[in-house]
């Protein structure tokens, strides 16, 4: 079901749909579709950024509602423990059910001054998240000495989950997004041409492999337009591999036996089917450097 | 042997161990050792660039006579085919002796190209190097518009051979160089406390394996000195792996459920075993940026 | 008077001094003194997180009732123009009392939105803030879909208002800060040696001008340490000059006659009197980088 | 006079025109234009390009001549002490003859004895060069141990004079080059839209001055084309002025009272009339970069 055949439904479907992914809390969902201003809505950024403003726009004291809605996550992997294997693998790839002893001990002790200081539980968005990206966000986060900020952190976190249970609910299939490379020659001062490049897909793990394996054109670009795009540009983890060592060599430039930099691997996420990322290349014999640019 | 146990040999020992790093051309090391100043030479590095002024300073006549000295690519890649697999695989781990076909056919014709435009054979340091390093290699070379440019480039690949050549000669166990690691939050103008970072060697292969785990202090350092020093920091490809999502994490930053960055890879090479190799990152949850520095 | 003699005075003559700090709020300074905790602060830095504390460990209600202390930016402009020129001047460097008819009437009505829709008075630490930094922020803040994250915004800007005023009661003139600087070549990835570099200070208009010229050493530092320390590192705007081109022309690299990069201007501010301010270049040609290192 | 009205002269105006771009070589420009390809020429870069490949393609001994053909600086020096001071002031902005005792000694020196270890004058691009340029240039390339290297470095240099002269002989105002800029939001990984920035000439002082005063959009770009193209995209020295202050004041960024970055000036050079100079800003408040981009 695309964003705009979800749109179409009548409210009570909208809710059955999607109501839950604000935990607990159709009311966010109701409130936006009971507006008028819906009908503009065509992706899945524009819902999730409707659903937001919804929930920035409440009172305190029910954002602070929907917070204390969530499940405790200590509780959640007690829980989690009863589950078979395989379902355990479903909730969580992050592996906090196989704490054990100390580690545990800390855990739940840091859990619950969290729910003590701040008066409700320790949110995070947890799907690809490993157990020391849990363990150090809450470390992290129980030592922000103000609560008002740690509230705006938490509520973050809720919008995360809410965005990553509502793309799993649509198809985005036909979503605008796409994926870019540039690849500048910061040492000479021009595009770097010929340059190979791979493109790999890590996660998910099901459509995990190799996607495409490219060179660069005289102005640095992947030619004929952008290395991922529709139905294949999934959110997940990926991987350019570049080439740079071989560039190098190919402009005779001086170089050690085993040079500095040679095959770059450069990670990053895509984490919404509507943007444009563009992830360059800024690169020298002796360094390099990327960003999110657009 | 140390680079101190060869230089106080006779002259003719020293010619037997290291005369030939040079192809054909003796001439390179007797002629330094021939003068005084050899015994200020410590290190490998001071030995291979005392050698290397050698050559700069010869005649053009002589550079030359040492660049026509090494072998043809071609025919030496025709000779690996009758050694046994594995002495194919020491000679080179570059698969040029796997070329067929076409393929073969424009590696042969870029190659006479090369040596009937420049009027000596085409150089490059191979030991790592891939078919295709070594085809981008000729090909961008082959176009160079001027044959002094590229006699200084292939004296640049006469050197690196010497060098690596140099270094399987010596024991370099006590060299002086290190490596270190900075982390930088350049998103909030801190170091950033607290990331864990593995180290990994890649190659050579046969000390392949993580090395360690560490975690950065108060100044984004790695405590208690060198990531790798002594008979460790091996001449090799290493990475360093930064848990950067989880810092950001443990800081309550906002992030996506699939961040920007998150775990980030960073492969880089170490040549000089009596270098101090300092290799740190630069990051926002939104770009990266790394270099050689010092 | 430093800090230490400042603490170690009586709990009146303490309030008397800094009660001010936060606008109409001697609460702050009273209630960090009556602890025990506050014979272990020796430095500005010190005291200032110790004030910001107790704001951000007080109710809700107390931090509204101190952002809405402070005065209203369009009153206190009206107030202004009432004053000499002079005085003026002292009061703000914005130039926002000389605006006029549809200007001044744009910015009085956005500043009544901002009002009503946060319900406290839009507050901006504008000692060096010009007219268009306050017409930035207030139209940008005015848009903060989140009224919990614009009260964190103005709150830290409640902060930096009380350190700039904490600033100027206290003699730092011991502090600790220093400022450094690393030139590092990423074309040829080592340290740029034998760079001519210039340091001036812009702001503070009184003691602004020539600081001093340094060459770069071995390690592409400033030999003898800091180039700024003691009285001398003034909270203030400052810029290193770079004379890039003149080191890349030194090395005989290839440069255009126009080069991209000649003499590199690098402007930045030092706020805070006791910390290390490491701000380093990374150039090569044809790009460059900086930020703020520890 | 166009490039194109030049190619269409018979080959003897051409000669007078341009002939002497090469110092005392007119064989330069007669060799290129003997061929017949000069008719695709239709751009000063092509006809620059078209001539430094016949110089390259010269044999050894042509290019020493030509090397030897260039005045030698002290002597330049000296001669220009002879001429009023207007006249000074048009062969050189460097301040060469203004050089006394010491200093005159140790250039003198230096330069005699470039002139004997590589047998061909000391030459650079002088035009705006510094006298600090031109001691940093000689002192550092006086070291150079390969002498065919130094050939190389000497060589470019000659190229880069004959293009200089090149450019003041031909009309250039129909060139197709352009200057584009891009700001991204480093720190949050968007645009930075909205960012105010003035474009100014520093050289040639004529035409000096403020150029024009920008706004990103929402792709952080300037909207409505090229910040320069045409007889505007003059070859000389500019600074972009970035308010990145207020922009990072419009997001409600938290930022010191004296923040670390403000207005940023970034200086760069453009050298070729017909060429895509994309100079774009990353910035954090804690750190940029810029580089020439495509």
């Amino acid at each position: 079901m695309t964003v705009s055949d979800l749109i179409s439904q009548p409210l009570e479907t909208i809710v059955d749909e999607i109501g839950g992914i604000y935990e607990h809390s159709p009311w966010v969902v109701e409130t936006l579709f009971l507006k008028k201003e819906t009908s503009k809505i065509t992706t899945v950024s524009e819902l999730a950024a409707g659903l937001k403003l919804i929930v920035n726009g409440a009172s305190d004291d029910k954002k602070l509602k929907l917070l204390q809605a969530h499940p405790d996550l200590c509780e959640k992997v007690e829980a989690m423990k009863l589950l078979t294997v395989e379902s355990q693998e479903e909730q969580s790839k992050s592996g906090l059910q196989s704490m054990k002893g100390e580690e545990l001990d800390k855990f739940k002790s840091m859990n619950e001054s969290y729910r003590a200081k701040f008066n409700f539980p320790f949110v995070l968005a947890v799907r690809n998240a490993s157990k020391s990206t849990v363990l150090s966000a809450l470390e992290g986060r129980l030592k922000n000495s103000s609560s008002q900020q740690e509230f705006m952190v938490a509520l973050d976190q809720v919008h995360n989950i809410a965005w990553m249970r509502l793309l799993s609910k649509v198809n985005t299939d036909d979503a605008a997004g796409f994926l870019t490379c540039h690849v500048l020659d910061t040492a000479s001062g021009i595009p770097a041409k010929k340059m190979k490049i791979v493109l790999t897909r890590l996660t998910p793990n099901e459509s995990a492999g190799i996607i495409g394996e490219f060179v660069t054109n005289d102005d640095g670009r992947i030619e004929g337009g952008p290395a991922l795009k529709g139905k294949d540009f999934i959110v997940g983890t990926y991987e350019w591999t570049f080439y740079a060592g071989d560039y190098f060599a190919s402009r005779g430039q001086s170089m050690n036996g085993t040079p500095f930099l040679d095959i770059i691997p450069l990670r990053f996420g895509i984490d919404n089917p509507d943007d444009h990322y563009h992830v360059p290349l800024l690169v020298s014999p002796w360094g390099f450097s990327t960003y999110r640019g657009s």
